[in-house]
């Protein structure tokens, strides 16, 4: 009987279901399985500088190929570095598996005072305590009889719920045997459904849809986590309603489809937008998270009555429930369900004409002029990563072109996570359109050029994690980079402390970064735009539509300068004290009183 | 009746206990309760880079002012990212307080879907919970009436068990007021101790001590953890026996002290070290720690039937338990209660003249070479900051001049904490120095002249922290830092995987890094060593003797070599196949044999 040891046999499944990178950081108690990685054809290692950073580049590939993001720690000090980076994953539902290498079994019931332990007679197993709110299932190996099964089930978990599952595999047992025949059997991924609830769902949901005179969709983030998105574009044509997105929903189904109208983000809306949704006598759910990021301080208010909620494990239909649905499928039989022809006859909505900057006329770059640019910079093919902070609400206040990909960890906001989740995001792009076309082009528009990642981040995000900026290049990864230079923390300076030193950063020159990682041409791959004229001309660069290298561009921005979303948020949540308070400290008023003036309810929100 | 914020209030108590810098990366949650760090009188704000930063940068503050090292992180995503780093403080007995600004008290109780929460009912103290393996107490607060006294109630027992506690404070609980009276009734921080059984465990010892013909004394970490280095220094003079250290236990007592004969690292020691232990038939350890990395795996066996143990909370004598007794109190009465004439007259141990290293010729630098270098580079008042890593294997394998203190996370060793560590080192000995000179100077030998901090760290380490030099460049710390360039990690490719690409990390060019941070003067203050000779001059620089600004020394090493003790401890656990693996592999074999010719018990350590 052929056999194959543990480690192997982990890497074989995860090879199995579409996995061809392995992200983390070696350590004395993973090295040895780390071996096998580089005997499964098709499977990678890319390491990471930190633990931290390498949870979020899984986190950032997990994202784009719609299955687990994998990466490998150290018993405890890596293990817990990396915490934070899967409790984004957590909150975010995105699928990702930890790989943790542990002390052997005999140093662990012997309590051996080990490296990386706690204590005189150490519990080995306290960091796996520490981490059991932030996942949804864990193999916790001790028995090479049960591991495989084990291993096994954790991947299912982390499909089915769409989040963070956990493997402990100590050394020793790690390179324990196990028949390589248990690799015949596939691993069966596909989510639980109840076909008698999902059919009454959709029969309901259709119902409601024919009763109704005005209905609208709102597409948002777990529509694209539980790989729904093909699904949720079906729905949109064959409704052919109007339909929206919430800032984490957006780009999910193309913005060029003909019934799209805007980001719907409660009263801090583009103007029209909102005007538009409070039409609708009906609105339908698609994978809804209604965080206070997601939801302008929760000013998208939902009246139930007229609600229909596609939620990944349920759908609640005007305030009934119907449990152990699944979105993917629920999405596809209903869209199968509707008549071919629309029932519905609303025609597009047209939005009143952009407002005009106050500060229109400046020569350096404001945010009120940064952002639309990156409507006609990016291309079909291209991903775009936002950083959280102002970066954030700028992206998401204009419109992309078609095919575009657009990632944020919108609703967790844990800053830094954008630049080592651009790492992943890039390999995962790459691994990707290697499939559409097999030679390392994808075919987008007829057009044999590559899709590009793009980030773009803030020089306080970036401060947290910008050593994978290092690995990048050691991978030789063609993303652009956007570094919003402002001087620090704008978004906190807008909630307090406008001039207090704490919400300033460390000082840095950029064009510095890339030789310090020895890029290959540093000189020709570093842009400073400090001026509109300066920026235009670096986005018209023939290195940034085709990079041959990372592309670094920094953009110096005034630290009082923001996009108008995030100061209307902020004047709306904190009422007229806050707009006091941003007046008097002279922040940026992009279009005058804040942006509130299409705003129906104004004032604080109530927390108490 | 005065009254002052809570938030407020906590500053002072901890300015109270001569805390006088609070490190930290500023949220949203935890931002209005940073402004009244500005209220307090000598207490200042020190931003890192990121809040694993900030855990570190604690932690060394800590080590060297003995009392609680302070940082502020921010609901979830800031609390998280710093949980390895309080783990370490709680491994190594650092004393630290974490303090987590959190989501307002109705935030919580309407579970809100508050940024950095998870789910859509979320539970704000999931966070919390993931801590509570890592903390020896927690002040979860919540109600305006008890918070001042639960404040108090875990800087004490930070103090008591010199480890890391918690302080949760929601964000609007900190705003409420109590009244200033409260600071005037003093913390009481001493420990509790039954003076009975401190009695009777000094006279037990006492005892044992003149029983004894060959005493010796093993000082090891836990000594200065516990604030009671001066006793154990009183303790060493008073005996007048032949003492020795541990690896964690290094310059804890002054290694110029007359009767010290050095570390005692087990079967992987200097030559004749060992001998001299083993002559013993009473060997007193001070604050030991049995950790596998502090006694060569394990090889430092003691014969508790001849061992006393004066631990931080208890005394061990030939196998009988005194509990109840605190080890810095303990060992003042300890030194009080001896005769004032030493009882024993061991002469002084000579040890054989130092070996000579097979690659003495190279012209290179090589790893035999390097480490001296360090005794005649520091000088008195100078703090050594040593990385995991073949790093502190060289660091412990040389001899200090007198009044240099050492740290190094040798139990926890966790890679990547001695670059920020060395901000919160060098902060704490300014702070320290202008209390014993008032003028920014201290008076070490009658000389004008600063101690320096010294850190030294490897490629691999560094990397996962690097950000951090960017932090001491802003605050103007005139720290000098080496870097051990020798492509990746070294330690790790002697146990493992000697040529595998996980051992490899991101090519960094050193030189880049002091302008990436705006360095005031990079190209006089970055030092690059390839040869032996280069290393000499650089070493004799005045800008390395009284530092203008930081300096950074490259180190070009090569990838094969190390410190001997790190491959003889390898040789020694591994057994007869590893070192066919390292000869194979082609590491460099310092002494020969592995440097196991005076091994005394050889072959692999039993952990089965």
């Amino acid at each position: 009987m052929s056999k194959i040891t543990l480690g192997r046999y982990m890497w074989e499944r995860l090879r199995q279901i579409g996995v061809e990178t392995i992200f983390g950081v070696p350590g004395d108690f993973n090295l040895q399985f780390l071996d096998s990685i580089f005997q499964v054809e098709g499977l990678k290692w890319v390491g990471n500088q930190n633990e931290l950073n390498a949870a979020y580049a899984a986190d950032g590939y997990a994202r784009i190929k719609g299955l687990p993001g994998c990466f490998v720690t150290t018993h405890g000090v890596g293990e817990l570095s990396a915490l934070n980076g899967v409790a984004g994953a957590m909150c975010e539902r995105v699928k990702m598996i930890h790989i943790v290498g542990q002390t052997t079994r005999a140093m662990q019931s012997n309590h051996m005072m080990i490296h990386h332990s706690i204590g005189s007679k150490p519990d080995h197993q306290q960091y796996n305590k520490a981490s059991v709110p932030l996942r949804f299932a864990a193999a916790e190996l001790w028995d090479i009889k049960t591991a495989p099964a084990e291993i096994d089930r954790v991947i299912r978990e982390c499909f089915v719920q769409s989040g963070p599952v956990y493997i402990f595999i100590p050394l020793d047992l790690s390179a324990e045997e196990v028949p390589s025949s248990l690799l015949d059997t596939p691993l069966d991924i596909s989510p639980t459904v109840d076909p008698a609830t999902q059919e009454a769902a959709v029969k309901a949901i259709t119902q409601a849809l024919a009763d109704s005179k005005h209905p609208i969709l709102l597409v948002d983030a777990l529509v694209k986590r539980f790989n729904a998105a093909p699904e949720a574009r079906e729905l949109v044509r064959k409704l052919n309603v109007p339909f929206f997105c919430a800032n984490m929903g957006k780009a999910v189904v193309d913005e060029t489809e003909e019934m799209y109208v805007g980001v719907w983000n409660g009263e801090i809306s583009t103007p029209g937008v909102k005007e538009e949704a409070k039409k609708a006598d009906l609105v339908v759910t698609l994978g809804y998270v209604p965080a206070d990021t997601n939801s302008a301080s929760f000013s998208r208010k939902l009246d139930e009555g007229m609600a229909v909620h596609i939620n990944p494990f349920d759908v609640v239909i005007k305030g009934t429930h119907y449990p152990n649905t699944s979105i993917k499928s629920l999405l596809a039989t209903l869209a199968k369900a509707l008549p071919s022809t629309p029932q519905h006859t609303i025609p597009k909505p047209q939005l009143p004409p952009p407002r005009v900057p106050k500060d229109k006329d400046a020569k350096h770059i404001t945010q009120s002029h940064l952002w639309p640019q990156f409507t006609s910079f990016l291309r079909p093919g291209d991903i775009l990563v936002g950083e959280t902070g102002t970066t954030v609400f700028g992206l998401c206040d204009i419109t992309f072109p078609s095919d575009i990909r657009f990632e944020a960890q919108i609703y967790y906001g844990s800053i830094g996570w954008a630049t080592p989740a651009t790492l992943g995001i890039e390999i995962a792009r790459q691994e990707l359109e290697r499939k559409v076309n097999g030679d390392g082009t994808n075919g987008v528009n007829g057009e044999k050029k590559e899709g590009r990642t793009v980030l773009v981040t803030g020089d306080g995000s970036m401060a947290l994690t910008i050593q994978e900026v290092g690995t990048m290049i050691k991978a030789g990864l063609k993303v652009v980079v956007f570094v919003i230079n402002n001087e620090g923390y704008t978004v906190e300076r807008m909630i307090w402390g406008a001039q207090q030193t704490y919400n300033d950063i460390v000082p840095t020159s950029y064009q510095h970064l890339l030789p310090l990682y020895q890029h290959p041409s540093p000189s020709t791959s570093f842009h400073l735009a400090t001026t509109k004229t300066e920026l235009a001309a670096i986005l018209a660069k023939p290195e940034l539509a085709d990079p041959p290298h990372l592309q670094l561009v920094e953009v110096v921005v005034d630290k009082m300068d923001t996009a108008w979303r995030l100061a209307s948020q902020l004047a709306y949540r904190g009422g007229e004290k806050h707009r006091e308070y941003m007046a008097k400290e002279g922040f940026v008023d992009t279009y005058g009183n804040w942006g509130l003036d299409s705003v129906t309810e104004t004032g604080g929100v109530k927390w108490h």
